[in-house]
């Protein structure tokens, strides 16, 4: 059965070029991969207004518990300048023990190695002792509207339940089994306006510099820090990622300033809780700036992001321990459960079952020349049909 | 004489549509009032690359000293929207005791009462006891590269000197009579780009936020004050006028910030001192920024404006009781002596001679509806005609 080598699985996913949101053949490579093991496959279209239709791949094997999902996406970003890779970005070429092609660790190489890793374990030990399923999106680096959010809401109106969901994002920083992501921060946007009073430089009495406001502001956002960390999670922490008031009379004081911010936040804040804070942080500033002594309050408002991360954790023993003791059984040492990063399709899956995230490394993603290891590939199938064993046996205990 | 009555001559002044950079027949129908006066006239173009070509008058009478510069200019600034006055701006229609027009009170109202008050001088006394000057531009309110000081240049190389100016800017704030300036704060403006890394808002520590540099520059420009003023000047005061990054991706830290500065400042500082203090408090905040602990010293450059201006202060005793008593034997009170308010052309013009400045309320100057009191243009001609007959009177003694 070919589909048990990583290498050729990955070969054949590169040379599809899906970029967002084109399928470019990628899922129904795919779909020819897992067929003849024996999933169901469902091709599953998502539509919305303003965005592109998006098709999106459910796969499942068996039809009893307990329940294991993985999850990912064939979609992958534009290649950039491609006169500047070394090797073509969709042709899969193999130089000096590397694997190139948009992709390659995000993350049509996770996907490979788990389709290697299940075509292996059940020709070790036929069918799993419960399902197994891939819910695989092709809108995860572009709008993510058409993606695993709708994808997850239709398997679940169908009845779908799992026990347990492993994401392919490439989790590793230098080597594979440095890290597994067992949660991620929340991420909570928002944009400040400032009023002030135009007018004259010289007459600064009669105007009110919106600038004074806004410095006062956000300098209130940036510190103190909001926490010092927890036990799973960095500190929380917020940026200021732009000031705009595009005045070009340096000798006229405007009338408008605008701020926008982005925290990435732990478990210390829940997305109330912390949008609580940020407003008394901005009260308090807006009464008492030094910037503005003697002044009335700064007159603003905000509006926040409609769509915030929430932050989570998963506590699910059986399925991090299963992880941990197949890194630990193949690459001889544990991996560190971590929660750094930015936001990943894990965030909707938690809602329906425990997640976790392991994949290959992650050094060239997004990047020019974007490659794998040729050898990461066998060791992460072997770390993967490992935990399979492993997770199916633990949740039969 | 016709030009003994300064509302003919304020009539005759705002029937000439003189927006910069245009004469508008300005400075020609100010030539017909000064010539039948005595006055020798000479009118010069003054050239300059990228700006217009500008008309200038500078009028003597008289040949020896003691020598009284009066000091104006006959352009104003664009109507705005024609369509919100409630009279014509070129029409000089007198209502409700005022005249409408621009330039009304800035300044062709203060030029159309000095030539009445000579005219009146004249024809009291005959000519003065030593020569009076008008020295007048056409841009004063444009670039002001082809006005005052190319003026004063050209009639300072003639072998021209003067032994007092006044200049008739609008200053009084409410009433005729409240304000005398004695000298302006000096102006410097400029501009500060911090040069950050830009890299995503889940991984700060990879990326270095340039917000967060320019907030701690411009926080320690606006905050503590500068001084606490002295005895004839205002406190210093530094005003933000524009902060720009222009990033649009809050999930982006930005590569580059920049921030633009104006401060008004008094006689505690000179251009060079104060630029020193300001690079010194940038230095400071570069390094100690507690919104930056732990990171190296913000990367900044700064890039001054090109002419700032030079805080000035006029000594001239004879000068200042002249138009003092001038003003309390005419209205009753003394007025305050002040350098309040932006800068003017007395900047230049402190540099040849001794220079205050006095002239309408100027509530309406550069607004739609700009208008003078009627009663202001006789009351403000018996001020100038006494100061006339005062100065020269102090000269001579």
């Amino acid at each position: 059965m070919s589909s048990t080598d990583p290498i050729a699985n990955l070969a054949t996913l590169i040379r599809c070029p899906s970029v967002t949101p084109a399928e470019g053949g990628a899922l129904s490579a795919l779909d020819a991969m897992l067929a003849p093991l024996g999933f169901k496959i469902d091709r599953v279209m998502a539509k919305d207004e303003n965005t592109p239709d998006i098709e999106n791949l459910y796969a499942r094997l068996g039809n009893d518990g307990p329940h294991l999902l993985f999850a990912g996406h064939t979609d992958v970003v534009p290649v950039g300048n491609e006169a500047d890779w070394s090797r073509p970005p969709f042709a899969a070429d193999i130089a000096d023990g590397e694997m190139y092609g948009r992709g390659a660790v995000d993350m049509k190489g996770g996907i490979a190695c788990f389709v290697a890793a299940v075509a292996r374990h059940i020709e070790k030990n036929g069918a799993p002792k419960g399902s197994i399923s891939f819910l695989i999106t092709g809108d995860e680096e572009g709008p993510a509207i058409n993606g695993t959010t709708k994808l997850l809401e239709w398997a679940a109106d169908k009845g779908e339940r799992w026990d347990a969901c492993l994401v392919g994002e490439p989790t590793n920083p230098d080597q594979l089994g440095d890290m597994i992501k067992i949660g991620r921060r929340g991420s909570l946007s928002g944009k400040i306006t400032v009023h002030g009073v135009q007018g004259h430089a010289a007459y600064p009495h009669l105007a009110d510099n919106p600038v004074r406001g806004v410095l006062a502001l956000t300098s209130a956002l940036m510190h103190p820090p909001f926490d010092a960390g927890t036990d799973n999670f960095q500190p929380s922490n917020l940026e200021v990622t732009t000031i705009d008031v595009a005045n070009s009379a340096v000798n006229v004081i405007p009338a408008r300033a605008t701020a926008s911010f982005n925290i990435r936040f732990n478990d210390t804040w829940s997305v109330e809780s912390l949008q609580s804070e940020i407003l008394a942080r901005l009260d308090r500033a807006a009464q008492e700036s030094p910037l503005r002594a003697g002044r009335e309050p700064v007159k603003y408002d905000i509006v926040w992001s409609e769509r915030p991360s929430h932050v989570f954790l998963t506590h699910n023993e059986a399925l991090i321990s299963s992880l941990s003791d197949a890194v630990e059984a193949v690459v001889g040492r544990r991996p560190k459960l971590s929660t750094t990063g930015g936001t990943s399709d894990a965030r909707f899956i938690k809602d329906h079952c425990p997640v976790v995230e392991f994949g290959p490394v992650g050094q060239t993603m997004h990047m020019v020349d974007e490659r794998v290891s040729v050898s990461d590939l066998e060791t992460l199938t072997q770390i993967y049909e490992t935990f399979i064993d492993r997770w199916f046996g633990n949740a039969a205990a």
